[in-house]
């Protein structure tokens, strides 16, 4: 944790000389405390030169004061944010604020430039964040494995006339049996309905010879796991065979010649968009119509954070990241199929994170 | 549905020609359609004087085209949001576009500056939800009653050396179960931990002779309930009564000069600042601290909506307005007491939503 602080604080008088972190995010990343919403904003960090400050309110004063690294200020009716942080500006003569551009909202900003001058903290955390730590990857590892449980659990639970709501809410209650949370809402998607990538489970009721799109994830100690499997109930049709074996053959090259160029030179030159265009001319060789959505994502306290693969994307691929690799293709009103892992890329090669079964499975 | 997109277009060609939507909660309130992350910006509504629209990304096009009201926009690699909004400002001679500045991010709105003159939608669609239609106050009533209904159950499962994160899991699933959501992680707190308002469940034991506090919230057709309890485990000592019930008093207290000002004049009168004060003053008369946070909150798609019971509120009370009134008293170190409960303005007076019993229980 104080690693993560030094780090962050490094460039610390260069272009700026205090960073305000206020993503819930990045503030779990630099204290290990979770309990500040993803929805409202209840806690800002400032990193400055000589000291680390927590802002938060009556609400969370009794936790915060726990947090030994920081000072603890408190925020009410009596003495707002910006009046606060005007004091310690003042006080410590900060010139420039670095904020999380991607996160304060208009208003903030318009409110903190009141106090202080302000400039974009740019990737600093994006950056960090983008290469796990040994917890990290053993967090992430953690939630992988429930995930790999999940979906031998879930396809059990498989059965006629079942709702795409029902099972997404079995998916739920297993995690938290598991005490554990879900990292994002499950996609459960039958028939038809999976060829809406994102699709949004309904009451639609299971029928025989129907795809089934499962894409759920799991959060274990703030770190998230995501996986997709599409199965089959009863038997796959040759069109359907025909679409999951052209998604598994992509995934597949996409990893080898992904292996290829990690083997062969350094992880400086593998950029993200070359793996997204493998797996794309692949899919579209085959006469599908392209990805429309991203080939993968890094995965961390977020389930989407860099490095992203696609085709516009700059980013590129290290050593400690954690990402997925998931191919799909879509044909309206017929049906959907997405296979997607998650790996890290270690010292040696890529380490696959996800283990569930990838062949067809027919029910 | 119709009628909320009218009202919101009201004042379109006055301040500015356009209104960029932007938050989940207001894309639901507008659409309909809750299918688009709370976390990650994933769509966009426009609306101008002769179109609404909605950008999204492939992912969620076959939904979005089914959105009747809505011209469809996609935001691909090809055509970037920024783009595609700088062509239909051209288009339509959209000189200023409205935002949420409480909801845009600010490089977001360095992006959207780009394309066309930005200004503040200020409190447009705030105050828009903060009355609620009859479909809404049925969906809040459905959810504090399945509310009801989960605290019933909870003290069922409150049992010796049961710990925090056990009961806050099982308040889940019986929702889940019940074919709702959560509207926030449940709080519970056993013993000095309820004296932190916001505790975050943990793996703390039930002892002998304890408080616990159980904060949860219900979420039944994209609709919020939030309710406060707090029992003792066995008897409860002198000093837990004289703060459970002067609680309870301040409750009934602010309940009933709520409803005295309701009957004696016009709703435009009554500031939800004084209502805040009642209980305050009340608390602090007994010799114990001032609440720690806000008196109450609006609720509806959100947990925390307008209108705003606090000391520096310039809010209003109105007919139609759904609020909590949650006074507490926190001693640290020893525990606190918090009663919730939710209440509906009417052209009567104030109907409760939430009925599960709040005499003190001793289990």
């Amino acid at each position: 944790m104080n690693n993560r602080l030094q780090k962050a604080k490094t460039n610390l008088g260069k272009n700026f000389d205090a960073i305000l972190v206020s993503s819930t995010a990045n503030i779990i990343y630099l204290t290990n405390f979770n309990g500040f919403s993803e929805q409202e904003r209840e806690a800002y960090l400032l990193l400055t030169k000589r000291n680390n400050y927590i802002f938060t309110d009556g609400r969370y004063l009794e936790v915060a004061s726990k947090l030994k690294k920081f000072k603890l200020i408190e925020i009410s009716a009596i003495k707002n944010f910006q009046q606060a942080l005007r004091e310690i500006c003042k006080r410590e003569k900060i010139k420039k604020l670095a904020i999380e551009e991607n996160d304060i909202k208009l208003i903030e900003a318009i409110q903190i430039k009141k106090a202080v001058k302000i400039c974009s903290a740019k990737n600093l955390f994006t950056k960090l964040r983008a290469i796990k730590d040994a917890t990290e990857i053993k967090h992430i590892q953690e939630a992988c494995k429930l995930g790999d449980k999940v979906f031998t659990y879930i396809l059990s639970e498989i059965k006629f006339g079942v709702t795409e709501k029902k099972l997404a809410k079995k998916i739920q209650i297993f995690i938290l049996n598991h005490d554990a949370e879900i990292s994002f809402k499950p996609i459960v998607a039958f028939g038809e309905n999976s060829s809406s990538p994102h699709h949004i489970s309904s009451d639609r009721k299971l029928k025989k010879n129907e795809i089934i799109l499962l894409d759920f994830g799991v959060k274990i100690n703030n770190y998230c796991s995501d996986m997709t499997r599409t199965v089959f109930f009863g038997k796959a049709s040759d069109k359907q065979k025909r679409i999951y074996q052209t998604v598994l053959a992509t995934q597949n090259i996409t990893i080898q010649q992904l292996y290829n160029l990690i083997i062969g030179k350094s992880y400086k030159h593998i950029k993200t968009s070359d793996i997204d265009s493998t797996s794309r001319k692949y899919i579209v060789s085959k006469g599908f119509s392209t990805i429309p959505h991203s080939l993968g994502h890094g995965i961390g306290l977020k389930v989407h954070e860099k490095p992203r693969l696609s085709p516009k994307s700059k980013d590129e691929l290290k050593q400690g990241m954690i990402f997925s690799i998931e191919p799909g293709i879509y044909i309206p009103k017929f049906g959907g199929v997405r296979i997607e892992d998650l790996f890290l890329l270690t010292k040696k090669g890529l380490q696959k994170m996800t283990s569930a079964n990838n062949k067809l499975i027919e029910l």
